[in-house]
């Protein structure tokens, strides 16, 4: 069984905007054993729409539209999809007391267009809106070979959301083909996609039931194996088999099996261990702390961090000796040493990490070139200080795989402690 | 003149994907012009490629397809674009190469399957690609009225991005209409997206050759007015008219009328005062000074920051009093004022930002509910203190909102001054 995921709007075709409904969309479908074969967004204009929905329909049993449901004159979905079924609508009483009832709330009367809002096709169910005004509507349609269904859903993704799970999830489960699906999320950090994917397409590849698929963001990897059967039991032991095969091809780059991330990983080892964290960082300008502040709980064992920018912070708040920052520059092995054995000190924790770099996009007078950086992890069982550069010339991209980096170290010492 | 674009993979059709080169290609046709009328995503699945290219391109003029260039049997896109126009392909020599150049570099042998990347439609040109293995193909159709174009583009952002600057567009510029282009960009913090359009609506709306588009990204909005007009003049002339307007009515809500970012905008105020910054902040826990950072050249301005997440840091850092923490809590009135005066004064800034919240999603034993925050700034004038609340019960969104808050209540003070 397979879906088309439609989302109307010209507003979707700028620059600036992506339609992220049917990543959600999607993530519920698969688990029902329904795959998207297609996604299209199409523009307010309604020769096209309804050419866009009618190829869908031949396409795929379940053409799903986001979008287009408002009341202005752009707003086409119902009339597109009328069209294309070649059925009529008609106005719902029901709804149209209940958009009424909204405004006189609102203490506003409501405008004439907002009428159009109840215009429900004929032979259609109803989707309740509990976020707007706009209601959903289910239409199965009866084609040669079985049914199929068009589904249309108001665009704004609270509504879209709570509209789907509440609504749509049940009816489209009944018509579901029956299937156990069981997924697996390898974390890997410390290799480049490429050369992940070389190392386990071998295991996954050709593999019948299981879907891979590898996300990669700022050198985080992640390897989701989804395996669909007729058992559950069927689907965990091929998508545990691959996982563990995948997982030993891979070794020491895999941080956890259970989806569970970096920052997160860090803050129970080290609440098991009953230790604290501090860091001291230039060249990420806050966003390693912000990285591990952003799990929640993070203030039993995050002490707090020390953005020192200038170095009259690096001398007063961490001890890092003038002398030093002279003779080594700020960007060195020297300077990140000294930034988290002072920062260790000052706050009193057991683990500091510090980050020194040069992001870029100019050097700013240091000797370091562009992309490089020093971080020192320093614990109960001493100091290290790793170099690493980046050639991206990309201060975002340099900045978001130094904290990278600085995590997977840290974790990998935790790991071993 | 019209362009659809396909993204090509079955991976962008799972749920932790989105297709963004669209973006980048969009905003550079726009630039010239040239509209996209519809995107669309396709899985590995010949027939399906075939039938989409055919239909794509009945409807425009143009056809982009990113992606489905590489090496493996899942790389679809050269066979279906040929199958799609009926012409054959043949290997190219000089890319054959030059694939061949690329593994003897890496010392490894070029595998069977690579040649394959060698394979161009008869009739098509080269796009070089610099930055992987697969080239660009651009391929004229000589359709009933005139001439339309077929353009492949490899899938991975920073090779599609840099071929398409270099090859595509000069040659794009050829063939698109005569046309000007001027884009203003209203940037507003303060107000709601639905609020902001319903104060501008009845500005921009059925304004002939005027394209405007709302952006809205935690608590930061954009307002993108675009006008295509003959002459350059023409299209200054409106897009600079309907700005004012917009401005006027949005009001002190608005911060820049040239697109720059707020944080860039503080940047070149304090610059432009000699002025230094400081901040301490502990429920963003680093993404206030991460965002001030982003900007290049910062460390002219940005002493650093406290990343306050103890007590314990917040008392010897920042000398908030302990009695002070006992009395009114850590989210208070009371100890963002002490924040935001101990941090100035520890860093010798002119100016200092607090933040001291409770994100959520448990309230930590602290009387403030979730959503609680509280940003003091201090200046050269004194100290002020707001109190928010956002009751999203989403920690993400309360750390971004309160940042941007932060951002907009300096930016409000610097503007005065």
């Amino acid at each position: 069984m397979n879906a088309e995921i439609i989302a109307v709007g010209s507003e979707m075709l700028t620059a600036g905007r992506l339609d992220t409904n049917s990543l959600f969309i999607t993530e519920h479908l698969n688990s029902l054993g329904i795959e998207v074969s297609a996604k299209h967004v199409i523009g307010d204009d309604c020769d096209r729409l309804v050419t866009s929905i009618r190829r869908a329909l031949s396409d795929a049993d379940i053409v799903i539209l986001s979008g287009g449901l408002g009341p202005t004159e752009d707003d086409l979905t119902r009339d597109a999809v009328a069209q294309a079924l070649g059925c009529s609508m008609s106005a719902d009483a029901g709804i149209l007391a209940a958009i009424e009832r909204r405004f006189r709330i609102m203490k506003r009367e409501m405008p004439e267009i907002n009428k159009r809002q109840a215009m429900i096709l004929d032979g259609a169910e109803i989707l309740p809106n509990d976020r707007g005004t706009a209601p959903g509507q289910w239409r199965t349609v009866v084609s040669g070979a079985g049914q199929k269904v068009v589904l249309m859903l108001p665009g704004p993704p609270s509504e879209l959301k709570a509209m789907f799970t509440r609504e749509c999830l049940p009816r489209l489960a009944k018509i579901a083909p029956p299937t156990a699906i069981h997924t697996v999320v390898l974390r890997v950090t410390g290799v480049s996609e490429s050369h992940l994917d070389q190392t386990i397409a071998p295991i996954y590849m050709g593999r019948a039931n299981l879907t891979t698929t590898i996300l990669a963001h700022e050198g985080d990897l992640q390897v989701r194996l989804r395996a669909q059967c007729d058992t559950i039991e069927a689907a965990i032991a091929l998508s545990e088999e691959v996982a563990a095969l995948a997982a030993e091809a891979i070794g020491e780059h895999v941080y956890s099996r259970d989806g569970e991330s970096l920052e997160s990983l860090i803050g129970k080892r080290l609440m098991d261990a009953g230790q604290t964290l501090v860091v001291a960082e230039s060249a990420t300008g806050g966003g390693l702390a912000e990285r591990i502040t952003s799990v929640p709980g993070s203030s039993a064992y995050f002490v707090g961090g020390y953005v020192t920018y200038s170095r009259r912070m690096k001398t007063e708040l961490l001890g890092v000796p003038e002398t030093l920052l002279v003779q080594f520059g700020a960007v060195s092995k020297e300077t990140a040493q000294a930034m988290a054995e002072g920062a260790k000190t000052a706050a009193h924790a057991d683990w500091a990490i510090s980050i020194t770099g040069n992001a870029g996009p100019s050097t700013d007078g240091d000797k370091a070139p562009v992309g490089t950086v020093y971080i020192g992890v320093a614990g109960p069982d001493g100091i290290e200080v790793t170099h690493r550069v980046w050639p991206v010339n990309d201060r975002g991209r340099v900045r978001a795989f130094a904290v990278q980096a600085a995590l997977d170290l840290l974790n990998r010492r935790l790991r071993v402690g």
